[in-house]
């Protein structure tokens, strides 16, 4: 079960556009000793996430860059293969915020148990996890959604926007998705229970698709991915809207920063609010979040879709397929068997 | 005191650029007869507003647009001068949503007694009006500014702009002005106690003007005027910022809509607001804001300046003024003597 060799992925250089291979470095070293206190983990699962992107530039960001030289950080759910820390033995489950490698050495502080009984464990790195709560507290805190309002919802079949359509539901509102494939859409509406679903590549003109999918106009915009969808959906935008800013994927990997029609005037004319968050902004409230998420998931009021790649070799390729719309549900990499 | 002869000022046509007086009509009418319950108010005060021209389109809007043939409506301060409505006596002075007109016609729903012993009967325009109440909503309901924090405001000596900063230093924050006349930016660290001032017209860099007049960066921007101004302010926004958007005078006369730097990403990066309003958001606590207002105003604590423009028949070049920034101070038309 365990070698002695640790691959791991490390920043190589900082990207100005789309990444590529060539940022990235995958070396091996060996796995050190334990020290006392000490716990080790063998990577099972791992996230790659959009955000990421942002920390492997250096502007300044609510995120700590990646360093050059430096390994990825992501959410990882792991098992614990041996441990000198009382807390922890070899077998039980942990996810936490560790480093892209097939084994990570922690002292206990930046894990968690995870119960392989109350759900699978690849939930903790989705619905029940940063991207669930993601969803749950800015849908909540910040969209205060209200039976009968609109909610639209971009970059719908990832990871957060299939969350939140859900909750939108749960909570009374028309739901509204927009995504790049026509499955991607078909899964929204078919099987989230969406009520309507736009595929924005194929849409001939997305503001008049959006006007009818959209008949009393929208009351709360998820925003997962800015730019030319995020215009068309402002110019909707209803008295006292919501715009709940999550990601910008669409902006990421720009080499210079994109112009677009100001927002600030449709904020006047409409009494609303736009508003950025990152999910520790609600770090009091997680374990509420996860409380009801987790109900939520068992009354089966919830679904979900992993798309998972195997092979911790694969990692880098899987993170750069979210900017290519290449996955329909929550990225996963499948870095040793259960 | 009175003819029979009453002139108004109506729309009379919708510009789409900048607005001249060909926009504008001025006929002359009969006073019409009293009937019962009706008051007669002779115009004594009044205010012309920039959010006036939003009114003149038809563009959707929180403020019904201004119809064509129509007067225009704004804030009127004016005398009783006949009354068969037994809640007003000719002599009182009052103050309401009126016709622009030497005579409106009222049967009381739309007027509410101004005091002249409590505080000069103009103030009912401004500091103790609409202005005074949109600064305060604002600042302190959407912008919740605490001491030590850093406030920035633009078009910063109008009728809005000066009481913000006012509110703001009263509850302890570091403010800054920014204006475009060296005699305003004056006036503002003078006269009203602002930290520093920019004139943002002969500013050579203006990013690096406010970082130098913002040290520990922006926290709360109260914005009256939009596009390149509020550009430079957005770069140094610090984390959980509030943006109030209140105005975009820079805006209001561009044939069309002008493109800028996406906003979205910034208000990511840093977890921050930007909330659009109208004072009537706000209404339920018009009686706590016009209390506190007042007592501030009463104890010397907010400074206020008029510019008065004498005669009716001035009120087009008055409201004109307002987008080439003539006025320092709030912009009235005196009618008639009090």
């Amino acid at each position: 079960m365990r070698n002695n060799l640790n691959r791991k992925i490390l920043l190589a250089s900082r990207p100005t556009g789309t990444p590529d291979a060539s940022h990235f470095k995958m070396i091996e070293e060996q796995i050190p000793e334990l020290k006392e206190g000490e716990v080790l983990i063998q990577s099972v699962y791992l996230s790659v996430d959009p955000y990421m992107r942002g920390r492997m530039s250096d502007a300044k960001s609510y995120a700590q860059p990646y360093e050059v030289g430096e390994p990825f950080i992501g959410g990882i759910v792991g098992k614990v293969v041996d441990s000198k820390n009382p807390k922890y033995e070899s077998g039980q489950f942990v996810d936490g915020r560790l480093e892209w490698a097939d084994y990570n050495v922690s002292d206990g502080s930046n894990i968690r148990r995870v119960n392989p009984d109350l759900a699978p464990v690849t939930t903790a790195l989705h619905v029940l996890g940063m991207p669930g709560l993601t969803a749950y507290f800015g849908l909540l805190y910040i969209g205060e959604p209200k039976k009968g309002e609109t909610v639209v919802v971009s970059g719908a079949s990832g990871a957060v926007g299939m969350i939140v359509g859900q909750i939108a539901k749960l909570k009374g509102c028309r739901v509204v998705g927009i995504a790049g494939t026509d499955e991607k859409c078909s899964f929204l509406t078919n099987e989230l229970g969406f009520d309507s679903a736009i595929n924005y590549k194929t849409a001939e003109h997305l503001g008049k698709t959006l006007r009818e999918a959209c008949p009393s106009g929208v009351d709360i915009y998820f925003d997962n991915v800015g730019g030319s969808v995020s215009d068309a959906v402002m110019n909707q935008i209803n008295f006292q809207a919501r715009i709940i800013i999550c990601g910008q994927i669409s902006q990421y990997n720009l080499e210079k920063p994109e112009m677009g029609p100001r927002v600030a005037g449709q904020l006047l004319k409409t009494s609303s609010l736009m508003k950025g968050f990152i999910v520790s902004d609600y770090a009091e409230h997680n374990k509420e979040g996860l409380k009801q998420l987790s109900e939520w998931v068992r009354d089966g009021k919830i679904q979900y879709r992993e798309n998972v790649v195997e092979g911790f070799e694969n990692t880098i390729e899987a993170f750069l397929g979210l900017f290519r719309g290449d996955n329909l549900g929550k990225q996963l990499v499948k870095v040793t068997e259960e």
